[in-house]
């Protein structure tokens, strides 16, 4: 096993080095091929993803799982659009961040180079195979893909695919390597490899990050949940507050940047809740509130300390009420996952001492946490989110796949 | 043990928060009172030195280590002039890296913060001590100092003198910590600190890096070692090239940038060989060479498989005749440590393949590695070089010190 982990990651790297050097043109051309693949292969990925499907049926697998782990015609066509669509991204490699003449006459450039490898560990969702292999290559990057068992013949049909034009193009093999086995032993043994792994991602479940973060000896770029707070401050216009909030909670309460926590000034607590919780009931939100809350409307259930904690993911909602907005940031800081947190208030003072002092990723003025998204940002499609505070913060793009080397030109000079 | 670790790190993660909301002249005045104060207890310091003195004396340290151990009064009034120089830098917290207008009218900014709570751990040379206190402070980081035990009365004294600053400005005097117990007990408690420590920066020899970076759960910078190569391309200026190497090996070789392997291209290896060692030699540098090497220079030691990824540190250089520059890449790739290497060529096609297939922090045509240096890249002071890809690479100066947050302003707008 030693020797498979060793023989993958080092191929892996030389093909990072080979990577480094393509000419833009030559990427997206490979990027465009890769999604016609997709779309030739289309029969072939459905087929093995129906073989998953029943798998994953067989195994009593919830509703929204088997959903997420399906592909259709539809699908398919967004993974191929995906790929197009990340061809026609400006390529980060090469970027010149800064240039600096030193009085010495040395010219020192900070150039964008690729990281090298990434090993990119994650569930379900079968499109994140190509969408990921798309990003890696077009920053230059050699890919590592260890999907779920749960995916593993539909990503085997699509890593087919994409291989296809790997070769076509005359680019090496090990640029993309999709680990097959799926069992922990491979992924920890890579895990290991620090000397030909640059960078490891991890995306799914809390549980499968805190796996990967614990045993990796590479750096981890992550976040292990989304506990994301909207505070309606005193000076809030309060229909916009609605608004904004209902959208944090409902539109997709299943992922990352959905609100989990309202924090209401108590000044307008009243007012807003019991219009609020009104609007939220009828979309079937579950509310879960302080004292001061279920004064204001007793029907709901009380909150309890694990709650102000809680990454529901689902259609429930804790809620506060605070005294000012040094509480609200001190709850926030107590109980907050530094991903993203939004403040709605017409006193632009206010909001910009919120923005000053909430740590987090992403921090919003009178809009909804649910735009924490490389495509909502115009960053194009993302490897995921981070709310590290090393190398990137918030969505991870094509830039953050990147590092830097410094490139310093001299003719002749020395150190006195 | 563990609750003393836990209460210092949380007082530091306390303190950082309010850190990151100093404005600049604040931090300034700050600073510049420290260089008084540097100044005025310079008695005291130099006292607690020759304490630490007397017992490395006693312990038999050598003649270089007590050298680096030693302060008087010039190097006391150096930390002054490092710290009145840091408070003239710019300050990059508050920066904006980037501002995006999105189609829905939100404004994306994305502002340089501070990162949080760093952690430094170091041996010997004390006036480390102010300079990371002043880099940390100027850029709203809260710091903790673990220097060897070697250097503890002069961190004390020195620690003391920069306190009464802080209390004087009214600054939390947990923004920076010296930890006085110097057993490894502490240090290892405070690398598994994730939740209130962001960042561990190691400086000193390779097996102190390396303790720290097996143990930390924190995200760690630093490098291990610099084995910096100089390639004398066939193209090669010889006059320029017998400088840049002189310069390289001879200026300060105790230091990571300093040059610890000389490759040289096979057409130009006699006769520039014949001239460069006998200058070495002079110079006392001790030669070791591969078999063509010793084929032109038959007086010197051969080189083993251990010289060509040894950092000598000191008046030693091993020295490969190439074929060519592909085999001059490799070597580095091999060997090397994505330090800092050079290549001297006439022909600027060539020197930009080096450059670019050369995979390290800084990558110099014509000119020595030697440069490699926050002050000499004009960043003003350093607190380390990385050889890291993620984060900082090169020089880690102000700016390094920092992250980002994405601050978002919008006036209703919700996600469709």
């Amino acid at each position: 096993m030693k020797l498979e982990v060793l023989k993958l990651a080092r191929a892996a790297k030389e093909a990072a080095a080979k990577l480094a050097l393509i000419e833009t043109k030559r990427k997206n051309a490979v990027l465009k091929d890769m999604a016609a693949q997709i779309l030739r292969h289309s029969d072939a990925i459905i087929s093995a993803n129906q073989k998953d499907l029943n798998a994953a049926k067989a195994k009593g697998f919830s509703k929204a799982l088997l959903d997420r782990l399906r592909l259709d015609e539809k699908r398919i066509k967004a993974m191929a659009d995906s790929l197009r669509e990340i061809a026609a991204l400006k390529d980060p490699v090469g970027a010149i961040i800064s240039t600096t003449k030193r009085p010495n006459g040395l010219l020192i450039k900070k150039v964008r180079v690729p990281i090298g490898v990434i090993f990119i560990i994650y569930e379900s969702r079968p499109n994140v195979t190509s969408d990921c292999v798309g990003l890696c290559l077009k920053s230059g990057n050699a890919v590592i893909l260890r999907g779920g068992s749960e995916s593993i013949n539909s990503n085997i049909a699509i890593y087919s695919a994409l291989n296809k034009s790997l070769s076509k193009f005359g680019l090496p093999s090990a640029a993309v390597t999709l680990v097959k086995k799926t069992d922990r032993k491979i992924m920890q043994g890579l895990l290991g490899q620090k000397d030909h792994i640059d960078l490891v991602m991890p995306r799914g479940g809390e549980s499968l990050i805190k796996f990967v973060s614990e045993r990796s000896r590479i750096p981890v770029i992550k976040h292990y949940k989304g506990v994301c707070h909207t505070y309606v401050d005193e000076k809030a216009d309060l229909k916009m507050a609605e608004d904004i909030c209902f959208n944090a909670k409902v539109q997709r309460p299943g992922v990352c940047n959905a609100m989990e926590t309202l924090l209401v000034h108590k000044a307008v607590a009243k007012k807003f809740l019991l219009s609020m919780i009104r609007k939220f009931k009828i979309a079937g939100v579950e509310i879960r509130g302080c004292k001061k809350t279920r004064a204001i409307v007793p029907s709901i259930k009380a909150a309890t300390e694990q709650d102000w904690y809680a990454e529901y993911l689902d259609l429930i909602l804790s809620v506060k009420v605070v005294g000012n907005l040094n509480e609200a940031v001190e709850h926030i800081r107590k109980y907050g996952s530094q991903h993203s947190d939004a403040i709605v208030t017409s006193d632009r003072k206010r909001g910009l001492e919120f923005l000053n002092r909430v740590d987090a990723a992403c921090v919003y003025l009178n809009t909804s946490t649910r735009f924490t998204d490389g495509g909502q940002f115009g960053m194009g499609a993302e490897m995921g989110i981070s709310t590290e505070k090393l190398h990137a913060r918030g969505p991870v793009g094509l830039e953050e796949l990147t590092t830097y080397k410094y490139e310093i030109f001299g003719n002749g000079q020395v150190r006195k």
